[in-house]
């Protein structure tokens, strides 16, 4: 059994007591009532930090949620790790949804972990891929095994766009001076097919609002003689997507990027059952861009899907109204070349310019991120690729994933360092749903992987 | 000064404080968490009708909120009139946008209403306009000027569609046996221009549930793969009016009567404004079925409005999130000779055979009702007609109003008799809106000119 094997089975108990502690805390950036909680779980990890073998740890302010520094420099001469995680989590509603209470952890098995798997917000994103980097440094430091460098950058803003982080890393590029950024906020194929993320979709998140009369009306004495804003906005949302699927905006897809015949068949080899996938969803048939296949889809296409939409009377029984506003929160998922900035002013132009007369429409952007590549032929992917080999005793697979880290592209731009996105969560540990969860053996396995990449990149950087 | 003018000059403050008094209860019928105050309304319902001068007065059950029941009998010879009204409200929401609390009723001068004017939910609709019959036989009985019988059936769940009215009625013919139901319950033009509604829209009020996969999903990995019932639901609402704003579910105009050009024209005389029409809402312009007015928009032709619709993450900030469901509130405001369930099937046929594979679709009808057209050349709408004028010194205008009063119908199918509707209310009333209320001056001359209805209805009868 390798060293780190053997630490990890004499201290798992408490590696995930520790976990769960974190878990505890309601740290959900995107509503202002969890302003404490979220405070606190940066404490919490910046006391998990120093206890893990950092000699510094700051809690860094910026304009909003801070972020937790914290560093062990063992020899200027040796390559630095730069670890980047996020303590916030995703609101949990619908809450009724949970079998569980999401901050009050539970470990139960399911199918895919019989080992049992921590079932909280934040189990998998992020806290709990977050943390297992504190515990594979632990290990590190307290074996003498720790053969670069280490910082870590973990940020409060992720799961709200990261508004701040920019600014952050603006303002501290010696501080945060690094060979290689280490993430593990993504997911791996299978228990037993280890993959290494190479691809991440860029966001655009913007909130509509459309105004028709200046106050809810009866829809008996108004009904077809005012335009109804909830109307109005269900035809201008149906109108962003025509009978392909296609997204109808001008210039939308100027900028994506096409994939070779080759390159998509090469993606085409990944294990993927669609009958499997349509099983585990309940559903009788996909539903997606013509031409292309549902992998191709939810990574390398570009996107646009209405994350929530609300208007008029929603309570228990009957109101005959015509409300005077209806809103929407519409985010579209980017592919790379896209920039979010120039797809979110392609969007407002166009959704303004589509509102018929009888009503005005407002577009407030939220916020966004670029898509960004893993180069696989550099030596921060064979590094990862051997630790997994070592752990796992097979080639991890290279896949571009749907998810976005808005951040990726803005670590290379600002600190000219490659990032590696080693993830070991499941598709189906329902990250932003009801009944989050990570599974224990993933956890486990993470803290296991971790050491291995500092040991094949510090060689390989020689 | 006519006797019940002068009657009303020395009671009216009581007569404005036992309103206030009545308002003070939040009897929402459309929700259950009030139920209590919806009952406790029917009691102090039952008293004011006793206090009157009601000899037997009841609360009838039924299998929803029951119906209270009053009735003066002087002589089986004379004609009887039944009062038809409702103690039951619309739900406030949205509450942000009252001025002063719903259920804490003030009087307030308005543009409208120099005199003052009740602001609370249900001062207009219709405890308000309801209470004027009250009051009005107050005057009768002690004044000893009471020409028929009356009798009250006032009920308790005209807002969530009278749901039980038809099983109380059914059971109590020979209870409700009378010669002309009276209704107030309706608009007036204007405070100089007296007018006789003549035709209600009839209604038909669904809802529909969009089910996609079988959790909340995260937009990144899965967006563009699989159907989100919000797109999905918008897109099915967007297809079921056509760009001239025609309604596409096939059959929907099939029996719709279609009014002459004279009738048109003549409609088309009653005082109207566009422009202070589209002022008082501040719209830049109206929005409507291609090759009608405005007027008759909103009365002689059918429309569909979603009253309400919600799904995915509607909280502060933002959740990248694809929802298992959405749903929508749409009613459809029908006229006379369509037929509301009919309607309602097809609608449901219509809404089911659109959804797209991928997901699942749930319309579940919860309420409707017949239009009604009310003659002109019979002895009811004299007996208004000649009581209006001999009160504003004007011939009433016969309009047609766009509201529901789905009860109406049956009254005529069941009772064998004809209903007028005597409305005292202004369209800038705001009923169904925040900040509903009801003129001062429009509330005493309502009770000042019932009497005369009495009165001439009694000459006529003869």
């Amino acid at each position: 059994m390798n060293k780190s094997k053997a630490y990890i089975e004499e201290h798992k108990e408490r590696f995930l007591q520790e976990l769960v502690e974190l878990l505890k805390i309601p740290s959900i950036s995107a509503d202002s009532a969890y302003k404490k909680d979220v405070l606190a779980t940066a404490e919490a990890v910046k006391e998990s930090l120093a206890k893990a073998g950092c000699e510094l740890t700051e809690i860094c302010e910026t304009p909003g949620y801070p972020v937790v520094y914290g560093e062990k420099i063992i020899d200027k001469n040796l390559p630095t790790v730069l670890v980047y995680g996020h303590y916030d989590v995703q609101p949990p509603d619908p809450i009724n949804l949970w079998d569980s209470p999401p901050f009050e952890p539970v470990i139960k098995k399911t199918e895919a972990h019989p080992e049992g798997a921590i079932f909280a917000r934040g189990a998998c994103d992020d806290k709990g891929q977050m943390y297992m980097h504190v515990k594979a440094l632990e290990y590190m430091v307290k074996n003498d095994d720790l053969p670069c460098n280490v910082k870590f950058m973990i940020e409060g803003e992720e799961e709200v766009g990261s508004e701040n982080l920019g600014w952050f890393i603006e303002r501290n590029h010696e501080k945060l001076k690094n060979d290689v950024i280490l993430i593990s906020d993504t997911g791996m194929i299978a228990k037993d097919t280890p993959s290494i993320t190479t691809g991440l979709r860029g966001l655009s998140y913007v909130e509509v609002e459309v105004t028709g009369p200046n106050r809810d009306l009866h829809s008996g004495l108004y009904g077809g003689a005012v335009a109804n804003p909830i109307n109005v906005l269900t035809k201008m949302i149906a109108s962003l997507h025509d009978e392909n699927k296609h997204i109808t905006i001008p210039g939308f897809y100027d900028k994506v990027e096409e994939l070779t015949q080759e390159e998509r068949a090469k993606m085409a080899e990944a294990p993927f059952n669609l009958e499997n996938y349509k099983k585990a969803l309940d559903l009788n048939d996909v539903y997606g861009e013509e031409g292309y296949t549902t992998n191709e889809r939810n990574s390398i296409r570009p996107t646009l899907d209405v994350n929530g939409i609300w208007g008029g009377y929603i309570g228990e029984g009957a109101k005959t109204v015509i409300p005077s506003k209806a809103y929407a929160k519409i985010s579209m998922r980017l592919v790379p070349h896209q920039d979010w900035k120039e797809i979110t002013e392609l969007f407002k132009n166009h959704f303004e310019s589509i509102a018929p007369s009888g009503v005005t429409v407002k577009v407030k952007p939220h916020h966004g991120g670029q898509g960004y590549v893993t180069p696989i032929d550099g030596i921060e992917y064979q590094a990862a690729s051997d630790a997994y080999k070592e752990v796992f005793g097979k080639e991890p697979i290279p896949q571009r994933s749907g998810g976005s880290i808005p951040i990726v592209s803005l670590f290379e731009k600002e600190l000219q360092s490659k990032t590696i996105l080693m993830g070991f969560g499941l598709d189906t540990d329902a990250i932003h749903s009801p009944n989050e969860h990570f599974g224990v053996w993933n956890y486990l396995k993470g803290i296991e992987t971790i050491p291995f990449f500092y040991k094949h990149f510090a060689k390989l950087k020689k």
